[in-house]
């Protein structure tokens, strides 16, 4: 696995019960995954001698990011090592102009976008909007870089025509979209093989605060059945035309009149899947192993009526120890997922989970656990 | 952690949710767990001069088996590491003399029991057994080493004088136990820690074939629930008689008069609690990492109707690869536990969990996934 991230922490984890022989290419020792992984490689997956160099010997590669430069994976490619997913798909997770295309000539519904090229072509997309019943001036809209962004990085919210210099200034090409008047966003996670067989996970809600997901509830609650059939089969199908092999993470928008809108797609295990180490018979991570290794997929079904995932944020705590000592006293079925990551304020440093019959007490110890844990609540 | 076999592998898996810091000290990087941790020391837990070195900046040191010399573990506590379980408890697990001794102390059912100099007192031994019912000349008997058994290794089924000798070769003291005529075999798990914490998973059935462990299914089918709280009460109070931190495993006979005499004791997760990494909220090892760390525990609750493990043992298949397409394509619920062990015949190279309502069902899932891994069922 490439990239030494908590994806490939919590793979790793996921592959010991299957006597996966796991081998670690890691930035550096201190990275997540590097911490507890037996086989690691340091280097810098950038260089592709570096990236032949590690791959040599492996069955498959597959990857924690979608970073690893495109051409890069052909050439593994080109020396008969697996990569899952291969470029062809992965290029749609890398690339917001090369997914938008593509979901367009398969018909997939998107927010209104184009590849914008400078301020006065913004004011054009915007102006554009009016027409389909925007207010104003067609603004807020939301740009993108279409390569390198994630949990908000690379992502503006962009009010007026002042607002719309900013992302040309990194010399990426621009993605302009229309800014969606959501109900809540929606996330379907599916898992595909090879071979082309699927599963697709619960549809699940995904709360954001700040940009970045804080909270999953799966299933989502309230969901006709009919969306979420819609939801899934859509999932399905990107993977299926995409030719994806491993986990799709599909971010939706659900519009007020009951549509679904793709937001983003991520081809890895993903934040939205997370809950699934505790409340799904067959989590994604493993699920993501067996896929990569062409393994018949596991059950994806959920184990309880409702599991709620938090993210815990770096906060106060540079130990750990005492925060653990109140929440596990607390809630003796709690699930702790800690990323080994040093505490920093807003970086992503571990997760919780908690399951049950009744939604207010699964949300409410998941939140109270997240938040004391961030040292938001200390009581 | 001391040993590298799959306890330790399994123990580290549960501890990187937690963000543990584990370190293994293994006798050879091919060990089971040296395969998947990240921190190993190469070393032998005899000299305690590595011991010590291993030991140094670690918070706590816990075990994968009960071979570590009790005076080394008496050096570790005076260089100030803590030793869980320590060495007073642990002899019990390591001395089946010193065990039934206690056991006697506080008043626990055993087996009728004497240590034995020689065939002559084995005789003598036998011949007690008259008075108390049993047939013949007073056997069958059981004869084991006190020290150094496992798996059926150190223990004799000794149907006459004549098969006597044997255990005596070895030089080790000879524990002789009456063959004690029982319906089934029970076993009671339970986690304490060093503040006193202490839980209960429920009663499994553990069901042997030649001596070595081989399906276990929890709960205990039909066990009265006044027995199930005897055997549960027993095992807390044993853990705590004996200072016990960590995870005890209390093997139990159950005879056909309804009541349990205790067996043996393990001082470490153990084979009859392995049905709790998919089956209970809270798994012995999640569980052990816990108590050794002196954290509040997790709930040992089951989250299904039943939950059945059966052992994988060594088979004809050198690669799992092809047995994992059929089991999993069968089964997309079935959970394998491989432990990264060359395949040696009858050597438990890991072991399958099922889950479910009913309990016949969840049984010929195990057994036909267990023996299609070891190469015994082939279609």
């Amino acid at each position: 696995m490439v990239g030494g991230g908590q994806l490939a922490r919590m793979t790793h984890e996921a592959g010991i019960p299957l006597g996966i022989k796991f081998k670690l290419l890691s930035d550096t020792p201190q990275d997540s995954a590097a911490q507890v992984v037996g086989d690691v490689v340091i280097g810098d997956y950038r260089d592709l001698d570096t990236l032949r160099e590690f791959a040599r010997g492996c069955d498959v590669i597959t990857f924690d990011h979608e970073h690893v430069p495109t051409e890069h994976l052909r050439a593994l490619e080109a020396d008969g090592i697996p990569v899952r997913p291969g470029p062809d798909a992965l290029v749609h997770a890398q690339d917001k102009g090369v997914m938008r295309a593509k979901l367009d000539e398969i018909g997939v519904p998107c927010p209104r976008h184009r590849i914008v090229t400078d301020v006065e072509d913004v004011a054009a997309f915007a102006a554009e909007g009016l027409a389909e019943g925007a207010g104003g001036d067609g603004f807020p809209i939301i740009l993108k870089t279409v390569r390198g962004g994630y949990d908000g990085k690379g992502v503006w919210f962009v009010r007026s025509i002042e607002d719309a210099a900013e992302p040309f200034r990194a010399g990426v090409p621009v993605l302009a979209e229309e800014k969606v008047d959501f109900v809540r966003e929606l996330a379907a996670n599916v898992v595909r093989s090879p071979h082309g067989q699927a599963v697709a996970y619960p549809v699940v809600e995904s709360q954001q605060v700040n940009g970045v997901c804080d909270t999953v509830i799966a299933p989502a609650p309230g969901i006709p059945d009919e969306l979420a059939l819609q939801a899934e089969e859509l999932a399905l199908r990107i993977a299926k035309e995409l030719g994806v092999v491993g986990h799709l993470a599909v971010e939706l928008f659900e519009t007020p009149d009951g549509r679904i809108l793709v937001n983003e797609l991520a081809m890895r295990p993903h934040n939205s899947g997370h809950w699934t180490q505790d409340g799904a018979i067959t989590s994604q991570f493993a699920n993501h192993v067996r896929a990569v290794l062409d393994l018949p997929l596991g059950d994806p079904r959920p184990r309880a009526k409702w599991t709620v995932m938090v993210n815990v944020l770096g906060g106060d705590y540079p130990d750990m120890y005492y925060a653990y000592l109140h929440c596990m006293a607390r809630d003796p079925q709690l699930k702790i997922h800690m990323y080994g990551k040093d505490v920093k304020p807003g970086r992503k440093v571990g997760h919780v989970n908690t399951y049950g019959e009744d939604l207010d007490d699964v949300l409410e110890r998941a939140r109270h656990a997240a938040g004391y844990l961030r040292g938001t609540i200390t009581e």
